[in-house]
């Protein structure tokens, strides 16, 4: 493949191209700031970022934009919301997937970054006409616990957590586990997913390795854990995706 | 006590209840927005963070406020603080302890967040009619230095950081510890639990040790302090809560 | 020299003094609310940071206004960016530097970021009358390749990061290496000044040996690399400050 390196400086020249031939970039009041502004970055944005990042067949687009999403959420970045909340559903990710992980991801990256979420969305929602009763549930009904997992996490919590914060670890079993978790509006695997992207993202990894596992055993692949990280670091900055780099790896190798 | 797993998706149906029934969530536009765009959000916020943690008797609603105000401050989440800081003035927060917080918390997270939230307070302030007089120390007195205490934290600065670094060293024992931490604004108590608070928001747990021990020598009971942190889980994420706790435990055993 | 203890409450008196006496501090909105609200935030503020800091010989102004930026951008504190954009043109930063430092960030510390801080500059330079090509690099021809330092990095890539992650490896080398640091518009001792800032700004410490390495083998010094970091102990929170000087010192000691 022809390095970004000799194509860049004559990709360049495209900013002068119509829109349509730059579809990839999504046509947002910042992109159109940035083309004039700041070239260079509008040209790696679309050159490298959409124009390659995006397409690549590793991970798909929709998983993509939960990363995405999730990233924004966990560093609070309301400005970039609105856009990307657009694109995930153009991407195929629903509504009601979209409120459950603002809600999740509130647990994980604390309230504040889950209620700005939410006022993003429902302006999202309105402008789309997507009314509420299209992304609420249809069911209540929690997910099954599987049982021999939940023994050993709880086990977990109760050597680790409840000897020191006995509520803490009360509040994880009774509100995340037997709760959330089971939530039916996201599948396990996605939702294990986004806590994985939401921790690399906000430079937390104590936790990856659990979640990690987990989004593994729920059916996410080492190759689209790693491109999850490579699209981070687009989103959440090169050196949050290098440092989670060795915890991967040594995930892998624990899983063979 | 019954789960929460058991609770919660009955209490779902509360969300159409009269407002008065729901009185533990502020009623800000924020949450009837998550009311109706994120009820499963909302009925979180309902029956586990405001209809539980907040009223857990373990730490005062003004200390949850204290703490919540610089998990706020500490992550720049300037949205949440109208609401938080209404609600701290509810709760029994001084207007001078909440500028005083502002105050110490720009040196712990860094001036910008510092001065955004004083337009925020002034804003609260105004609204409430609260003028400038009513917040401004009355006494520009600073409390008496700890002699035992102050030569021991002094001789680690001089041992740790004059080396490489003289002038930090000078500001933080001139400006920090000789003027800052001595304002009569904020108990000290209170100076030290906002520290470590806002050090967990932020995920900066190397200085908790010193803090937590400043704190407890202060008058915070172990209870309160992991009470801090569960309340924190929600405000700054599982996570931060999650990898304190450690810092916590060892802190409590070398004391005892 | 006199410590601050003793000036400080000496200096309250001077915040009704008329704006000439102080002219230290950026008049800012932000300033006048500081001034009324948080007087001795305002007091530290100009007596301590702009009467003192800014004002140390060891870093020039242009470079604190990098540093300062740097921090900014890497947690996301656009409210702040507008002034300290003034600022930096004013310490004889040149707008290309200012475009070139958020493109370089983006990749540091995240598009969304890089993205939000455009618009700011763009909003900064439209007031001050600065045009698109008063700022657009003059050259698109990129400085050349540094071999030695070059086949050494990307030996550490390709044995640390392409066998886990092969397409992240890529965009190192490719865009970041190839293209991005090889850029016109920052010099190299910039580029690594800014990216070591915007690192310890964000706790994110495990990159910052090798970026100051080289950084110091562009001309950054020993001093400068403490002051930098002295004066972000007030931009980006003590903590921060503190937890970097270890890290500062091995590289020291590494490079003796």
């Amino acid at each position: 493949m022809k390095p970004f390196s000799l194509l860049l400086p004559a990709l360049l020249l495209t900013t002068s191209l119509p829109a349509s031939a730059q579809s990839s970039v999504p046509e947002t009041p910042a992109a159109r700031q940035a083309r004039e502004t700041a070239p260079q970055l509008f040209a790696y944005t679309q050159d490298v970022l959409f124009g390659d990042v995006w397409k690549r067949e590793e991970l798909a687009p929709r998983d993509r934009s939960l990363v995405t999403l999730s990233s924004l959420l966990a560093n609070g970045q309301s400005a970039q919301m609105t856009s990307h909340i657009n694109l995930a559903l153009d991407n195929g990710v629903e509504p009601s997937e979209i409120i459950g992980l603002i809600t999740h991801l509130a647990f994980y990256t604390g309230w504040p970054n889950g209620m700005s979420a939410v006022g993003v969305a429902r302006n999202v929602f309105t402008e789309r006409g997507i009314d509420p009763e299209q992304y609420h549930p249809a069911s209540e009904e929690l997910l099954p616990v599987d049982e021999a997992f939940e023994a050993q996490r709880a086990a977990t919590v109760e050597e680790n957590v409840a000897p020191i914060a006995p509520e803490l670890a009360r509040y994880t079993d009774e509100v995340l586990f037997a709760d959330l978790w089971r939530r039916p509006d996201l599948a396990p695997r996605d939702r294990s997913l986004i806590t994985m992207a939401a921790l690399i993202a906000r430079g937390q990894l104590d936790q990856v390795p659990f979640h990690l596992n987990r989004a593994m055993d729920s059916g996410l692949t080492q190759t689209q854990a790693v491109e999850a990280v490579t699209h981070l670091a687009f989103y959440a900055g090169w050196p949050r995706a290098m440092s989670a780099l060795p915890v991967l790896q040594s995930v892998f190798t624990e899983r063979t």
